[in-house]
């Protein structure tokens, strides 16, 4: 199986391995030529379980697989952990901020896209968002910390505010977000503190827009709004954010919501490959390309994934979603190919099988087909089976998929959940000072008698 | 089972839930007293498996448990997350980093051990140990980086530094980080790189003294040595480290080994607790105690595990190892159950079941018993899979052993390592710049060809 050259072949360089980048170096191991698939990360990342790391379901290793070993069985391909500083299109190089540069025949960008705050970057340190591990990881310190200085906070309005979730943005993360703390609120940590109740924790899910999941039909949406209050989510439609600070979530003039953890799941922003190869780009930041996904002016350039703005066959944008990114990559690894051959193939066409979103414990929304007339939609019970299968199956590596498995059986059965561990960048100072300060005296006489009755 | 009190309830505070603070509150459970539980961390670590964690064989949260979801059942006993400032002896109050003063009637302190550096701090930061659930995390990250940047090192001594692994200290930890980082390189790393070959990774164990696993029998020293020469361990005894620095360890003059992954298991130093109750200590900082365990002149201030300096029958000190901590952590509960019924316990007495020590796939020491004359010694594979039954069996909460079950049972059969995850403090600098600075031109033409043809 292995190829052995007899004249030099032409390089393929893949840039992200996410779903676009890795299907597309998948696709390319039977390529004629020498695929290197660079990356900042060692891990390929299964995003979707994302908000389970931030949430204490899962560890970050049950969702993420170490990219040289997914692609270890293709000869042709090697793997470069390195950071891109930019494209000498000229020169047909990739330069890495190490300074190597790396000739390419054929380039694929595909590094994916970071949540964005509509230019107001400040809000980032208030309202991290949740796109790698290491977000998932602090926004699991951040919820945790929140319960634990609640116990310790004799102020009554202050531990009010360290128990009120604000979640910003009900699309998909928004809602898995909002579903997933109200259920490790009220089961998972119900029994395990003495001076609050983490079922008094308030979670809030706002929605700039009239309704949850724009992406799905209205019907849905309405089905997931109710999923939620079941839950004890407090669901805010029409709300835009005006303000997110370390106070919490405004509105306007005597609207806001007091919380010390806010979760941003409103807006994205592509990355930096349309700067890199000089492409036209749409208002965030992804870089237009054509319907062979090529930029327009470097035929061996193309763009895939969240950091492409293609459009359908109806003109219209394509969703920055990971079936989108999957098929560019399998499309773009075929029309190198062909290329290389010296054939060519028809444009670009994203073949919609469905969405699917999950709220809760038994409760998720599902639906197949792209055009409203044709459309079979799901909801409830049948529809989380489906959503979980569907995510087992679609996980890479064997190992992930018992480890998630086991997991959530074990979660399912007792409510609880495995990885609660607040770990942090600082190993000395893992506990970050009261905001009150000084409390004088010993635990207050109330607590202690709350914490013996209890 | 919940304990109504009709009068105001003795306090107990013990700082630290590793084995012996833990242990202690568990045999509390069942005490008239209210039991508070301080420690800087929000989970229990099961630090026998630590080593796993830094060599990707395991997740932190397989062998980690929320302390809370530990001892919630026991309606007497609370848990605080906060750091220990110090002790109002006086006041009998213990004092933390954030000004709270907890009142405590009587105080347990089993705050643990760091690694230690004879003195020579400055050698940390190129030798890191591995005390705590940051340390592995800090090197698995050091030790899997060092293949990613020899895969991209153009200069052949520059690529052999970084596939050079020293380990210093013959010790459980040493013996066990080096058989796993040698499976590691040669099994699970084997077909994942193209410009290096994990194989050729030295892996160099290095003890000051004439033997390895000194707590064991002089032969049971000697099948580790053999075993870990199997896996194709350097074992280097009678060395001692002169000097540890970014270059590698120094013996002393002309005699140096060039490695850029140091890794410590040499020596440890007990937490503060000594000096915040003003005690003696041994020259490891270790707060000497009486037979009961508590501090001469506090006899209400008890000192277990690794931060106490305790003697057995024959007056020498126990070993800083987990057993000692649980036994002491139990016998300190009974004692002070006595006390609040105005009776007393004897002197506290440790008693040997055995000692455990593994070296990698197959291969184990085992013996039981505290007195030379009846000893039982088991190795090779028998001893494994007792080693293998005895850590599920203590490790906490049904999740982790079948987490752990799981990841072993897929390690044994595929050789794979399923956590191979380089996770960093920087999000945004996850790979360190190469030493080297710029390569010129792209990648090498002799390691394309090698790339093509391997």
């Amino acid at each position: 199986m292995r190829y052995m050259p007899d004249k030099p072949q032409p390089r393929i360089v893949i840039v992200g391995a996410g779903f676009g980048g890795l299907a597309a170096a998948q696709a390319l191991a039977d390529a004629p030529a020498e695929v290197v698939v660079v990356d900042r990360h060692n891990y390929h990342l299964f995003q979707p379980l994302l908000y389970q790391v931030a949430t204490a379901g899962l560890s970050p290793a049950d969702i993420a697989a170490p990219i040289r070993s997914v692609l270890a069985p293709q000869a042709n391909t090697s793997v470069i952990l390195a950071r891109v500083a930019g494209v000498d299109a000229a020169r047909n190089e990739l330069v890495t901020t190490d300074g190597r540069r790396i000739e390419y025949d054929y380039l694929v960008l595909a590094t994916g896209a970071r949540h964005a705050y509509f230019g107001r970057d400040e809000w980032e340190q208030h309202a991290p968002g949740i796109k790698k591990i290491d977000d998932a990881i602090h926004l699991r310190r951040k919820i945790l910390l929140a319960f634990e200085r609640a116990e310790n906070e004799p102020d009554p309005d202050e531990r009010r505010a360290l128990l009120t979730f604000a979640i910003v943005g009900g699309g998909p993360t928004g809602v898995e977000m909002a579903g997933a703390i109200a259920e490790l609120a009220r089961k998972a940590l119900a029994r395990d503190f003495r001076n609050i109740d983490p079922r008094e924790t308030r979670v809030i899910l706002i929605e700039a827009g009239p309704r949850l999941l724009p992406a799905f039909d209205p019907d849905l949406s309405e089905v997931a709004r109710r999923s939620l209050e079941a839950l004890g989510v407090e669901v805010r439609l029409g709300a835009r954010v005006m303000d997110c600070s370390e106070r919490g979530v405004s509105f306007g003039p005597g609207d806001a919501i007091e919380s010390r953890c806010i979760v941003w799941g409103a807006g994205v922003r592509a990355s930096q490959a349309a700067k890199w190869i000089g492409a036209e780009t749409d208002n965030v930041g992804r870089a237009k390309v054509g319907p062979d996904l090529t930029v327009p002016g470097h035929p061996n350039v193309f763009v895939i994934g969240d950091t492409a703005h293609a459009l359908d066959m109806d003109g219209k944008p394509l969703p920055g979603v990971a079936p989108v990114a999957k098929q560019q990559g399998r499309y773009v690894a075929q029309a190198i190919k062909a290329r290389l051959r010296g054939a060519s193939v028809p444009r670009f066409m994203y073949r919609n099988w469905g969405s699917l979103a999950t709220i809760g414990r038994r409760s998720a929304v599902v639906q197949f087909g792209a055009t409203p007339d044709r459309r079979r939609k799901l909801s409830g019970y049948l529809a989380w089976w489906l959503w979980g299968i569907a995510h087992i199956a679609f996980l890479i590596g064997f190992r992930n998929r018992v480890s998630v498995v086991t997991n959530w059986v074990w979660s399912y059965l007792t409510f609880a959940r495995g990885t609660r561990l607040i770990t942090g960048p600082d190993p000395d100072q893992p506990v970050e000072p009261a905001r009150v300060g000084i409390v004088p005296g010993s635990v207050a006489p109330a607590e202690r008698e709350r914490a013996a009755a209890a």
